[in-house]
């Protein structure tokens, strides 16, 4: 088994292909020989899916403070990297996560219009020096990521029932992110065809193996 | 009614006394002609007590991380404040809290040694422009504290059951405090008399009221 010791990241708004893109990249990171953890954010311990549920739960719409909802996404974050994140390195996986910090800074930060400068320094004391040595993020439009969750039959939860305006200064922030932090966050296009995007994506994640 | 929009505290280990004098301040103070809003950290909204729940699973004691901890005190503090105390001071309100953001310094902080400065680099994130008037800090020994839980006979909660060695910090962190914020934090003695140490509280907060 390879050993690697790298964590990746994939972030963008719902629809944006990221879960699907992931599975994938993890099957050929596999295919290659590489250990690999996948996680989703914020979940992936059982105290952190507890947090997850207060965070979701429809019953705190327009009760969850902003604060509180920034404090618990970095609680969540704090435990998956204790539990999670921090073993599998030292184990010497790759870690790759379906969101992480940047997440909050997008949806809390740029979304719930939290000082962006506080959400990153709260970030600092989460995540230490736990953050991805990759992150892609994977821009699409409103419209197509409406479009592609419009097949779910699911009841939308808290955050989903956001209206349009907060969605779109949430994915103008992933682009602020993008390029304002372009050392360590890399822009994909997420529109088109998902095997180019696939193909793209294993490019940037191969320049950082060899 | 008699208006007043001040933010008052009582900390110290558990033991030392503070929700029964609490109580009496409490009493004392509607007496006076106050409006008064007493309030338990990190409790004292629906959120927040789920917050709680969270915290003091007796299930987590070894898998929680101290950083998670932290996290989730502050967030059950940050829905307390929007749902609680700031409208209550809004209306002119006294808010008496059991608990407030020392006990994340000296718990968490001083007791489970999370860098100080952390603590309340994020206690200034969490709270903002809510910080009680003046906290009173009941300094009791640790025979005397476990000599009154004695009485109790109630399991341990996750906190509850740490080893005396975190209490003795945790109470030298008090008296730290204490110490170096002497402008908003006076210590009381509180091994006593507990007719004594209310009377002693009373003159503290009366002297915030005129």
């Amino acid at each position: 088994m390879k050993t690697a010791k790298k964590f990746f990241c994939l972030e963008g708004i719902d629809g944006c292909g990221k879960s699907t893109q992931l599975k994938r990249l993890a099957e050929f990171l596999i295919g290659k020989g590489f250990d690999v953890l996948t996680i989703r954010e914020p979940g992936g311990s059982e105290i952190s899916e507890n947090i997850r549920k207060l965070l979701l739960d429809i019953r705190y719409k327009g009760v969850m403070d902003s604060r509180t909802e920034l404090l618990l996404y970095n609680a969540a974050r704090a435990q998956v990297i204790a539990e999670k994140i921090a073993p599998a390195l030292e184990q010497g996986k790759i870690v790759l996560a379906d969101r992480f910090a940047w997440s909050t800074l997008a949806y809390q930060g740029y979304g719930r219009q939290i000082d962006p400068q506080m959400v990153l320094e709260l970030s600092k004391i989460t995540c230490g020096n736990y953050n991805p040595d990759l992150t892609i993020v994977l821009d699409v439009s409103l419209e197509e990521s409406r479009r592609r969750q419009a097949g779910d039959n699911r009841v939308a939860d808290r955050l989903e029932s956001e209206a349009v305006s907060f969605f779109e200064r949430v994915r103008n922030g992933y682009l602020k992110i993008a390029n304002e932090f372009s050392d360590c966050v890399s822009l994909v296009d997420a529109n088109g065809d998902p095997d180019t995007i696939q193909d793209q994506i294993r490019q940037l994640i191969l320049q950082k193996l060899v």
